[in-house]
């Protein structure tokens, strides 16, 4: 999103983290957590939904620590490097179990299919973060 | 965002909302409660924060009520028309009280002017889909 | 929650509302949003999951409406009643939703009965707080 | 809260986790953000706000840590120890950083008495609760 880019490149603070960088996982951060918070929602919308529980188990947590984790990034005042860090090593843990969940499911549902790709990006993005970051 | 216009697109359900408006909303919903939330934190990282108090207490609020309305808004499983159309009184209330005290602050600080125009886009869309659902 | 009594007494600003009430009404927000996410998580994990998917729904919706009613509430610095009584109406209606849906559950199973009553509560304890406002 | 305690009692999912230890962590994660909402929003209406950037900072994290924490430990179906474990380690880094922060104010400010001590006692929680797991 062009907002998040716009107001990370006007803070007044400085973390010396890349804004670049950070405005891209932060997009990817809201692009997964609103992926999954509509994926668990279309699971429980399809017929066998029995066979999603896990699926929307994931998703759930996905969502919540991925809404947390753009809301800490998106703060540069006082940064904390280990708080950034610890979360980035959360996030990219949820990420990667609900990536590989929707990909189990790819075949059957094409939410599942978009799910994963944001899931996937947003891990991805949160690595080379976290890798600058160290 | 793509990925909530895709996600919302492959969604099983129906809800008689149009997809391409919800989609739209909920993008500028998650754009406004990111805006807000970089908002509250660069105002406190400015010289003068204690002028800023009022403009961080509504950013903080505006971010909250947003996020909660792009979720309940992103789903369209058992829709249930009243809260929906409660939640968007009550996002559009937030928008226009936290538009009004940034804008105060845009000849000031470049990231009030952005997030005032985050707020207006957000308002707006909002009022339109609450006008559309009735 | 003791914490939330003692934190809300210990706040230098006043809002003209009263603090003990308030402290209530946040205790209240804070233990329906975390039944409503425990009721969805557990309607998940119930062998007719199906039928629970209306349930489920309004449990998620609940759950963030209460939580981002419980933060606007707890702050009191630069208090905008507007967003206050806007917000509050939507989470009477998600309570009222939910209490309903989980009510009609109630006899089958022991968390959706939890679970109504803990909307409930928290209902009519943001009518009397919307009331005491007006 | 009797609340959680009796949500997380009845339901019909087994995670090998000890319920009563369960139920005291979330309680504690819940009053913890709660306490760190409205720490920041006290340390915003004080005379010397700027003096306070950094703690608002902490607390505007450990809120949003602690709430996400409490939803993902607060689900029992399709149990994920290496999401809850990373995501409670994460939590211990922003109690350990935001009780630090607090308490270098607590002889200023009562609230941040208050706070760091919410943050402590989440803190050991989320530590044993780890250990337990681990």
């Amino acid at each position: 999103m062009q907002t998040v880019q716009t107001m990370i490149a006007t803070h007044p603070a400085e973390t010396g983290v890349d804004r670049e960088q950070l405005s891209r996982v932060v997009d990817l951060l809201l692009a997964c957590s609103a992926a999954c918070t509509i994926c668990a929602d279309a699971c429980l919308a399809e017929e066998h939904v029995a066979d999603m529980a896990r699926c929307i188990r994931a998703d759930l947590d996905c969502a919540d620590i991925c809404a947390a984790t753009a809301r800490v990034l998106s703060r540069q005042t006082a940064y904390d490097a280990d708080v950034s860090r610890s979360l980035l090593q959360a996030c990219i843990t949820a990420c990667r179990s609900c990536g590989d969940e929707c990909a189990s499911h790819a075949d059957m549902h094409e939410h599942c299919t978009v799910c994963a790709e944001a899931c996937r990006a947003c891990q991805q993005a949160c690595e080379k973060l976290l890798a600058a970051m160290s």
